[in-house]
């Protein structure tokens, strides 16, 4: 039974994490003060309170922490990340801090300076269907965004393939839940805001674009991205359009992701004409993809959706740290 | 004051039709029982129920009716068009009967043989804004669909004016409330389905896009439509992507919306980078537009937001109505 | 047409009395600045703004404001209240402030010392189904709450009518839509907390109790109170449990509220078996009230509903200032 | 490995019972076909699906099922217990049919004849928390229904204690998500009547009201019971309202829950002043309960939270079925 550290245990995707590690047989998590105050009585009686240590490197080495998740804003993780290293854990991060490649790149999409990029150069990208075998060794593991990881395994097979008209160019529309917000109040997402309502925000401009460019081998002018809110707590769908002027059939398409994905656990391909919903992907670690096609047109449309607190975060970070650990890769996600 | 019938009051077209012609100044409903049972004891004591009326000719004749509405499926409508006409009455169908120009295209899309070709012929499409001309003398005005209501009042414009690259294609990528779907019970609209999910249906083949084709003047490859089912009761929101290689700035497509639009009233127009939400249009009868540009790579993005019942179907069959009786177009509207 | 001041207006409560005075035929809305920031470009191009004054006594006196509305924490309302008076309009206070009848008592529930104990002796209680004839001469109107409005106009005729056993207690279980707690951004009311939830708060011991026994003529030890808060914007529903041993039969309850209300325009009496629910009230200043009774047991529940935002709060305010003003009573209200 | 069959796993119970199967380690579902049409292609490629029998005693003996799970009607139930018992399977049923001691009571409550009175003399009433001892030999386990489970669980120790003042009556108001009314399609649970509604029903007549007296040893005319829909996908909570002279300190009714509960793995108590939501029990086996007391006034409300479909349903079906097959109680539910 190794023990694994969470900073940000209080936010949305680390209440995710608790509860997903108290599934798992190897690991049992260690909360991390960072900020958090005390707690006061808890609301049920006896309930054991799961152990507690402060954020600090002397606490995480004494506890001899295997893995320090950081479910933390990327300034919080860049600040984090080499204390954790030092202490001699292994860390996987959930914030966007070292998701892209480059300083520059990072600080041109943050909109502020990248302060470890010693760090971002040695970082490991967290995405297994196509990263697999570099995290085992992995000092630093940087967890997908939510939207990229929806995008990317729906993009790359298509892209690499070379079946997407790329001048054409392709559109993706996003749609999440109300956590993808995070848990700090604010009047976006306050019931009143949110219920009986749908939004865009951060049209062809969310910082997430980058990730699936980075990913998928897309160039900025020939995607184009939306994000926009949903009124319900969890999940992302994607709806893809693109043009497959080579393809002749859905089945042709589809054939491209059996390739793909015949191996990995947590990719799910639907016939035709099923697609997938956020029932089918909720509270599991599942990416669920489904193609419509249009021959004679040789129109596309791809649906790709996740469970954002899952698979889009604290789902596949356990994902990544089964990997930097040796465990079995579905460990306490199935 | 004059009085208009309306046969599938208990549909959620219906109730809405009633709920805003009670506000209108100078006509007043009467129900025209379909197959509707007697109803039993109501709800609230005291109450004044609306006057019913069977569903005959004779009995339409009788109370001079001056318009009647069918909120009705297609069948019904074609059904009950010349019976009402015969009996005097001018018609506003909010079915899908009368908008497609030729039988032909109506059976392909509603996969049944049209049984009006003459009345198809003659009825006119109820599109003020862009139709208005011809709904005062009309006997028949096709009430236009939902979807097609959103997007024709925001491509139209832009088509003609020649500003979107029609060879790269169009992307509309359309959500709406679950009201849309009509007040049958099935298992695809009941609470528990709907509720914390969100799903895609009729993927590029929604027999709402050649109404868009034919109003927009696109062509159906050039056409991509996806409609998908939001938690929430009313609204329809698009988010419509495409390329304006000719444009400079975000202005620029404003202004050629403001041009179309300067004297309407009920289509409003977003500062960038403002765009339109459900919750703005909700229980209104306003199309509300807003645009997103990225000068470099000349890709746009158009969010349109309607209120199905409103704007999609009651609120515009009153539009229509006042237009054809001689009332100001805003009456009851505003 | 005269001018009516609203601090607070972008508050739920303060922007449902814009939505509402907008329909009025007789007076127009300025909206007072009290702590509102400018407010940058609108989202809506070529709306016309409403009219903003800053919230002081020089500028409420020389827009010659007939009456302002303090949507408003008590502790501002305190504040403001004589500054409006003094300027020389008549104040309509939607906050607590001015409710309970002593200081000692408004101390003991509110947790604060009351600055304004002369105004608090003058001001009038706006319930207008039992306090109208002292409204229309009041310069200051105490706003009912939302819970206590449905709890007395349920309640009050019953008790006065003799007809509930007191001794064995009446039960007041309340529920209410997130926009109660009002807009300010808190984790209790983001939508992730709310939504697919169902809580209970301030449970025997809300601030509100004390104005439900005030007008309802029972004591505190017989009358229990829950507050629960549903995953739903606007409604509050509260279900009411008592014994009704002289009672032979429903239709003796029914008798009672008939007598009472026969000349009420917003207060509504449902035919059993029939109960409202919140659907019914959304958006209208109604009360709808239903019965039901168990002859053999002498067991009465009744349900009781309103739209807290319009009934209980911004609509109510209106049907007094109509008082006030001498405009018919449901003027901006049907 | 032992093989359980469920009829009627096209319901929400019946597909919870399959999702929680699933997890366990020591049985497997298999589905019986009693009207369920043959499926058509699965959505999801590759998926293996649950093996399928039809719903014979024949079929049932075959496979040797070890226990079948009825989530069906009261009618189907007693058609089909007698029906696997001969077969030789054991029989835990979801419905009311067996719940009730006495072929009157059954015929007064649920308004049709009880065809099989020699089983329901033979059922034992599957509420492990206080008929644990009789479970194991059992042949037949009738699970309780979903409001009584809340409410027993919460009242019976109480009632028992001798706390409950029984002559003023007690109050339990009861609020269920919209699971709680079946999967199958009705306007009443269709999406647009359910979202933004709340709504009571069976107001003091709900055919869950016998099986409360019935266990917690109240009888009718002391024990008002009201259900309500609110609009969520799963989970009940009471408020339950009762007087208790003869207790000082809200720690006193705690401790008699905590003499009840000490050894149960299923039952939650608050420390005061929190009370359970519905958000701490979804996906849960759980029932938490929560107390407020007023010691001057003697007033008491308990608050009782379950997952409808787990602790209402099939988790507690399973908790059953872990007691009759010797199984660890917790197996699969925890």
């Amino acid at each position: 039974m190794k023990r694994v550290g969470i900073v940000g245990y209080r936010g949305y995707s680390g209440a995710e994490l608790i509860r997903l590690l108290q599934r798992h047989a190897h690991v049992e998590p260690v909360l991390i003060d960072h900020r958090e105050a005390p707690g006061g009585t808890p609301a049920i009686r006896r309930s054991t309170p799961s152990a507690r240590i402060p954020c600090t490197g002397q606490a995480v080495h004494q506890e001899g922490l295997a893995v320090v998740f950081l479910a933390t804003p990327p300034e919080v993780s860049m600040e984090l990340a080499p204390v954790m290293l030092s202490a001699g854990a292994r860390v996987v991060d959930l914030s966007g801090a070292f998701r892209l490649r480059t300083p520059e790149n990072y600080a041109a999409w943050y909109k502020q300076a990248h302060t470890q990029p010693e760090l971002l150069a040695e970082a490991v990208y967290g995405l297994p269907e196509f990263c697999r075998n570099l995290i085992p060794a992995a000092r630093l593991v940087s967890n997908p965004g939510c939207y990229p990881t929806a995008a990317n395994l729906a993009l790359r097979p298509l892209v690499q393939a070379g079946v997407v008209d790329r001048a054409a160019g392709i559109v993706c529309d996003a749609k999440s839940g109300a956590s993808g917000a995070g848990r700090k109040p604010s009047l976006k997402t306050s019931f009143c805001e949110v219920t009986e309502n749908f939004s865009a925000y951060s049209i062809l401009h969310h910082r997430h674009v980058p990730e699936v460019l980075q990913v998928s081998g897309l160039e900025e002018h020939e995607f184009s991205f939306t994000a926009q809110l949903l009124p319900l707590h969890r999940g992302i769908l994607e709806t893809i359009y693109f043009r497959a002027p080579s393809v002749a059939r859905v089945e042709d398409l589809l054939a491209i992701y059996e390739r793909q994905y015949a191996a990995e656990p947590f990719v799910r391909l639907f016939n035709p004409p099923h697609v997938p919903d956020l029932r089918g992907v909720a509270r599991t670690n599942f990416c669920d993809i489904g193609v419509a096609f249009d021959a004679p047109t040789k129109r596309a449309v791809v649906v790709s959706a996740i469970d954002n607190l899952v698979k889009g975060a604290a789902g596949q970070a356990i994902q990544n740290m089964n990997l930097m650990l040796g465990y079995p890769e579905t460990e306490g996600l199935l």
